[in-house]
């Protein structure tokens, strides 16, 4: 299995302590994004690709990244594309990845936080959506699409919030500590702190849309 | 004028420098929001009324913010409202606040920010969007309705990302960095990284929805 992870420059404090996932495979290929790509190689880890405009990098940076890296690639900041969303659609189109995990997505600045988050919501990605987790310290977000999808719980994680990154129609919870009634909604809601029952799997439904389950810890 | 800051429970580290927010005009009232309360009185600030279960805290602290503060409310974990969405509430109903900064409300777990951020796509706070800010170390967020608005430079921050809360239509920026021309969507996009021309406002137009413009900086 093709596990790809890819490191974008949030900051490092936000980590989680060991750069896995949940998905169950280690990671094979890492592709570092703009400030990213020096981090994993200050980690000793060499990215197989690295994406970005690396404006925040000085000289010598830079230097270090262009020769440790064999497949580097420039994007324009005007461009529509964020170097992002550039980075994951190389993940699954260029290096055929079956699974991706994305680090340094969260922290610093919420423009970029959301971009990052949102990535998910975009038509041409969704069907990468089941295929993704963003890690950080203290949070795994996973994707599901419809109509009826189980949700199993971790035990390294207390809380399960759901949110509806698309508009969504007849969203329901079912088997968790709270429940929740068909609900339709054109905005975005955080069903926050929701909680497992014990070691089983929490059900939702939904006729449209894209829903994120974010697992967190205190 | 009657600008209320509401502190909520996030990591302290992300605070702002200094508990003031863009509006023009000192907080005159706090509300703490669960451990928010304490963290007030450990700045030796008395909040007017305090909001939360209050399950995150030891008895001594609990009773310590029940000593201190006159308008104790309850919250029932149960109930549809978050602490934030009856605090938020509660500002503008009952304190009757012109204006809202809320503090401490990003970092950490990743779906109480999101339902921060979401309040103001609440149908019911709409009318109030306009009135709050949500501020933490490196960002500063205000919110717009339609038709037309001027999104004034702020020499602090040196970005400005637009997001879309709700579903929008016919969003344009002008005057701007990266200009947009008119757009459409159901699912949210975070417009990132814009950045203004000078001293000049950028100009914004949409004909549905709520915007969130985040000043931010690196």
């Amino acid at each position: 299995m093709k596990h790809v992870g890819l490191m974008l420059g949030g900051p490092e404090d936000l980590w989680p302590d060991q750069l896995v996932s949940d998905i169950d495979a280690p990671i094979t290929d890492w592709v570092g994004v703009d400030r990213g790509s020096l981090r994993l190689l200050q980690q000793d880890v060499v990215p197989v690709m690295a994406i970005g405009d690396y404006d925040s990098m000085v000289p010598a940076e830079r230097h270090r990244v262009e020769h440790a890296v064999k497949d580097m690639r420039y994007s324009v900041p005007e461009k529509d594309d964020t170097d992002s969303e550039l980075a994951l659609q190389a993940a699954f189109e260029d290096l055929r990845a079956d699974e991706v995990s994305i680090f340094g997505a969260t922290g610093g600045r919420l423009d970029h936080l959301l971009v990052n988050l949102w990535l998910m919501a975009e038509p041409r990605f969704k069907e990468y959506a089941p295929h993704v987790a963003i890690v950080d310290r203290q949070n795994l977000i996973r994707f599901f699409r419809p109509p009826a999808q189980l949700v199993f719980p971790r035990t390294e994680y207390k809380y399960v919030g759901f949110v509806n990154l698309t508009p969504v129609t007849d969203f329901t919870i079912r088997n968790a500590k709270y429940p929740l009634a068909p609900f339709a909604s054109d905005y975005p809601v955080s069903w926050a702190s929701n909680e497992f029952l014990g070691d089983q799997p929490i059900q939702i439904t939904f006729s449209k849309g894209i829903i994120g389950a974010i697992y967190s810890k205190d």
